[in-house]
């Protein structure tokens, strides 16, 4: 197992970079479910190349062709699976990292592992291009969440140093839908701004950028997840870190809260309209791993491109020398905006993993 | 399925902070493995109670008994279990928490899950007290892996906001020992006595403070772990977040790369001794979900306990009023120094688990 | 992972015969259950030794202690852990068979995969008596079945080639329950009569035999299961061979089918009350994985006990020389009727797992 | 989950009979293992329909697709997806069929579950079309046993009551490849004869036949599997019950080791050639769950064709109202044969999965 996460609904991500397709396959989908094709193509745009100059200038269909578990567009209860085809490759770009890891990326690792038989042709298995196919799970997800108050959205909370707002105590579908249309997923525009042109002075300057992605799930019953290692945090840390370039996790205050005394950190209690609520949500909607009512947050770092055009000391597999690398072909100088739908993504679809179960505390 | 985690090493956590006994069930472990007790039980104190004025004053034997899977003090291959007794606790301190829940505890949210019947005594199921069997599990892990020259170490990088120096880019397994030998584990002890300043002023003060611990492996061979959702952050991180007060976990530079430009994240590859090394370790050892070879290093996020003497607001459930909570009893103003075995325990755990696998990239 | 079974219900058992204690552990059991502690103890009776001429003169107590998960005679939702102490084990008799594998046992290839490490006093962990622990987990569950309407009996369908009647197309409660109720578990009291005479030839003859034992759960609603290899006949199956003893398993008809025609094995569905039913149940109430709504039929063969008190060739395997085995102690000359309630613990349990997670089809 | 079974090698069957494509997804497998295009062929053309008089005349393509995971013939680590193309369907043939289920087919079970929206031409997702990608599966992973000195076989045992010879004690790669290179498989081709009269006889009577398949793997070392519940018979178990129609899986003698003593079933151990051997070998190589090193044996019962030309009774599930039901189209009167490749996919998949885990008993 290595690609596929889920419980009751398993999620499995295949393809390379370069590979004749990706593809995504779901167990466990509801039957019944009508997907919204306009809205799922919508969503996975979100996460496209080339649809501001701040990305690579690739084209991508990125169209699904859903080969089982859907008929007449609404799921059927079997397995769905659903392939994105592969063309507008220039494979030559890469022919010559073979032997040469790019530094930052798992070119090295999977050489070590899989040996040289390792598709690493624009990064083969472990190419950002894989979050494709997850939007398209994601996607599936959201929508059917979204049918039950369940919604899912995410902003980019930081890019190079650059900070945007954060999200209120109590994020709405509305606000969510307002990043989204967005063509950079900000709460604050001039702040937006200000990180756009920290990618660009990152491009000009052969180099990259990283950011932080803030996202929220709002309508969640209390009551959901597991004590210790099968709460909420686990399960989606545990799908998060799948995202390529994700190098923390933390909900709530997350790290925030270790600087912090517990009467700065605790959320009190209060009524409101016959309901339990927490004055704060410095916990992220989480206590013990099951959540609590309030908005579910959590906050994911995005380290910066590591493709690069500037030159790179590396070795040369092949002959155990040391040598200096130059990235050819074209690189996004940040992806951390690209992978906001993505983030987005991986959190629908495990809160819905973690739904099928029902709230099986009683019975 | 909640208290449990692993893949072919599944280890299960049970017991309630006031039932009659916690423990552990490990399915999976090798057989012909000795246990070094005397080492096993120095582990465990460095997480207990009492061992020094920053902790509770809780008295607590939390000497292990070996039910299953250990013959003459080595394990048979059979599932081990291994118990530890309950004594000493104080329930009427708790008596009251039962319809007012303390501020983020999971009090109310067991309630919600597991209704009225809940055992939340002492925070029940999800109290700090069951990081004890996990020492017991972890510490096992982690005689095992120092077999095969596999170590893991870790030290408090933070509390309260003051900083201990960080491990260095090579820690060693002489290091780790060093730390662990000390009453309070740090690198730099006069941070160290500054960190402990910053406790007691909090406990002064009616209250607690968070801090963050850092952890290290060494001597992991390159190619361990596997892409996208079943990488070593992924299994890692979801077993991490299963240590009560958790809020984030980062890998390598963490959050902190989200901060950089690619130029400066990237670790450029150089051959060493005929081997393919790092200069610069920012990836925390682990690329694409799988090891380089250098130190897997990581940072764990802990909140300020909970737990405070400051009167708090909260809601009485059986009368749905606001009402305020004052919480008697004992309780740690600062649990993350103790969390640091823990941290180093379910490090173990999981990397064993990893490692019975095999690199199985190739067969 | 091993000695565990279930996906939302977590059940492990753990100990080794001649250890300090056997025991199972359950995660995900439902919270506000109450559990009929004589129920309990009378289940577990079934399958003691020494009950009756026929079985094993060894005495145990076998009344277990619950170490967690239940409060007040009532689940909690916190994992359960409990524990049944051994005694008056006779170590002495087995120490001989340390080098001397017991034909038709675990003991080779036990030593094979543990090494000389493995603790195979009476069977170690692979020993009946670690079915004790399952009748706790599975009685639990037929408990918690029962308050929902379904009902789980077994009876033992032949012994010895004598055979007893069939269970009819709609058992019923009353019926399991006067089955359970008898010194010997079979539907036709003087096919009782002629299996029990050809245990006691087996034993006279200083031998044993093996038996088929019957299975049905009735009250269950159509659509539980999932297609191909998550259906009932995967799971239960997947946990009844975990009995040990256990050669085969068939559902409905099973091996029967095979020799009948389509017409003769078609099951016509028809309306009755205003539901689909079928007018016989040659599927065994499974079609496709999924449940018709019909009762559940099983069948289970338990090979004759390998322990019998005549010579046997084995080796030694500390010279490697052929030698000849006389196994001493005392042995059931046949186990069949001890594994009956044992197969209904096993089923019941994977019943109430399946339910756990909903009909999940629809949502 | 449903359609996937595997530990470290996950295998995921999708589609549905008259969707766009059926596939599988592999995730695990190996990296750099040659894929013999030719030999998977003829491996997959031991199930397909049309093959000779006793079979369905639709004819398929059947060649699979490779999506991802292989590159220039090799396995390249990432995870592997096939899929097979539809065509050549006749919907006309099942369009009736929407509400009115055939008896014995999942049509009714699944309707139950996934509702109107179930996709449930030509059987959907549980025809016997998708044991064509099981194939595709399990002919991988029977190249890469292969390639390790392990043979898995399987013939037809019987059909409609003539039985076939049985598998010598230590049958050979040789006699694998005899029978899979015969129109029909068996040992002992008069048997085969009175087996296909009986096939021809039944469809005469517009009726169908079962049969049983044995299969034996040989080859593996001892000491493989784990105890209780993660042993080879409940994997394989687990798994065998995903291919449709099969109702009963036994090991070694099965069920008729219930009609035996002790001294009858037991295996005598020896030495030969300096390793532990048994005479005989009832038990299938398998004890406690793990194997003997002696060959793992199995029998599997598949149940006669549930779609005959013969009327039956069904109900309308539109109207509530029973009627009868004639199944057009074209259908097999006995599938059993067809199942042999597919028998030996789904072993050859287990025992790759448990291989792929080492013998980590010890470590």
């Amino acid at each position: 197992m290595s690609s596929e996460f889920g419980k009751l609904l398993r999620i499995a991500v295949f393809g390379q970079s370069h590979g004749k397709a990706i593809g995504v396959h779901m167990d466990g989908l509801p039957a019944g479910e009508a997907i919204d094709m306009d809205a799922l193509y919508a969503f996975m745009r979100r996460r496209k190349p080339g649809a501001n100059p701040l990305s690579t200038p690739r084209k991508e269909a990125d169209l699904p062709i859903f080969l089982s578990g859907v008929e007449n567009g609404v799921t059927c209860g079997a397995p769905l699976c659903a392939i994105i085809e592969n063309s507008d490759q220039h494979s030559g770009d890469y022919a010559k990292l073979a032997n040469t890891p790019r530094p930052s990326h798992a070119d090295y690792t999977a050489w070590v592992k899989w040996g040289g038989q390792a598709d690493m042709r624009g990064g083969g298995h472990f190419s950002g291009r894989l979050t494709a196919p997850l939007c398209i799970a994601g996607g599936i997800a959201r929508q059917i969440l979204a049918r039950r108050g369940i919604y899912v959205g995410a902003h980019l909370a930081s890019v190079g140093g650059e900070q945007d707002a954060a999200f209120p105590l109590h994020p709405t579908a509305d606000l969510f839908d307002s990043i989204a249309a967005k063509p950079f997923p900000v709460l604050d525009d001039e702040a937006g701004e200000r990180m756009q042109q920290a990618i660009l002075d990152a491009r000009q300057a052969q180099d990259s950028v990283g950011g932080v992605i803030e996202c929220a799930a709002i309508g969640l019953p209390a009551g959901l997840g597991d004590p210790m290692f099968d709460g909420l945090e686990n399960r989606l840390a545990a799908a998060l870190f799948g995202i390529p370039a994700v190098k923390g996790v933390e909900f709530g205050l997350g790290f925030g809260s270790a600087l912090l005394r517990g009467s700065e950190n605790n959320d009190p209690f209060r009524m409101e309209d016959g309901r339990v609520v927490t004055e704060t949500n410095r916990a992220g909607g989480i206590l013990g791993g099951i959540t609590t009512g309030m908005p579910v947050t959590l906050r994911v770092a995005v380290k910066p491109t590591p493709s690069i055009s500037k030159p790179q000391q590396t070795v040369d597999l092949s002959t155990g020398e040391n040598t200096e690398l130059v990235i050819g072909g074209r690189h996004d100088p940040c992806i951390a905006h690209r992978a906001v739908p993505v983030v987005e993504a991986v959190t629908a679809a495990v809160l819905l993993d973690i739904l099928l179960e029902g709230n099986y505390g009683t019975f």
